[in-house]
């Protein structure tokens, strides 16, 4: 692509940087943002820089945070005995979406995943392992994804806690049909797991 | 959404203002900043607010430009007699794409919309007449989309240039079947468009 000027071209080449943007919604962002008045642009590039520089993580759980500590760790009415553990930040301001969830969270940044080059000690392991010994807790709960890296973490970490000694409760978020869907067009394996966890009424 | 921090919160707000990202998407696009090296994000921010502070526009024929006169404009290699007359920047850049053509442009900077309050006034249209009778050319080529507000632009341009007086050759891009596309899925209108505007071989 031939573009028309050195300040488009770099626009495009940044903005098809991010994830699920080709050049050619690249092009079409930057004309739609040539086409609005210069504030629009102003106010973007503002938000985008600020949020870079001026995001902190909990020293705690090591979500998103304003603070040293994040909401949630320093609201005083969530249930501290429960540490919901899950991969990315993405994953908790889902859970936290429902609001079906009062406890606490641990963000490990990420899954064990030997192909990649990540394991435990790129994660937040350690500080979990430390956090839990410091303030014990009644129950884990993985919030990982079903997938060989989250299977991998899971069992890292379950083991990690044995050998600790904890004796803390370790559950997992239940896996099965989601609600609303029709048997008939559920895959296999989904369908299978569901049987076998199936719950007594 | 409750989010966690301003900082984000301000971020997705920005981004969801894009044209086809939604609050999921710009949530996406912020968490993923976050994880990516500080100068991603500071890069991206200031090529978009380079861009939008720093794009001219070219005072001949409307298009994108670093310069007051446009690359094309300038370009001494180019057919000087055909003007192709487009509605907006991004179908310049396309048929530029294409490497078929090697005249001038015209851009209009939009379509007349009553609906939408756009009059010709608000057009590059005037610009166009005072450029057409201080360099006459040999034929305008209407590159304008098959909408009404297209077919309106076209007449009324047809229009005003024979009300000047001009013998400017007037034509329009080919609509028909697109290359390589099966006539049996193409819809009524563009096959019964393609069968009256036949070509003889």
């Amino acid at each position: 692509m031939n573009y028309p000027s050195k300040l488009i071209e770099d626009a495009v080449k940044e903005l098809a940087k991010l994830p699920g943007i080709g050049k050619k919604t690249a092009l079409r962002l930057s004309l739609h943002l040539l086409k609005q008045d210069a504030s629009f642009s102003q106010n973007l590039a503002q938000a985008i820089s600020q949020m870079r520089s001026g995001v902190q993580y909990c020293t705690t759980c090591h979500a998103i945070a304003d603070k040293p500590i994040c909401k949630v760790c320093s609201n005083t009415s969530r249930d501290n005995s429960l540490v919901c553990l899950v991969a990315e930040i993405g994953d908790l301001l889902a859970i936290e979406n429902t609001a079906q969830y009062r406890g606490l969270y641990h963000v490990l940044g990420g899954l064990i995943s030997p192909i990649n080059g990540i394991g435990p000690s790129e994660l937040n392991i350690l500080s979990l392992l430390k956090r839990l010994a410091e303030s014990p807790v009644e129950e884990i709960i993985l919030a990982l994804p079903a997938t060989m890296e989250g299977d991998t973490t899971a069992y890292y970490i379950t083991r990690k806690l044995q050998d600790a000694g904890s004796t803390v409760r370790i559950s997992t978020i239940a896996r099965g049909i989601a609600v609303g869907s029709e048997l008939e067009y559920t895959d296999e394996v989904t369908l299978g797991r569901s049987i076998i966890s199936r719950v007594v009424l």
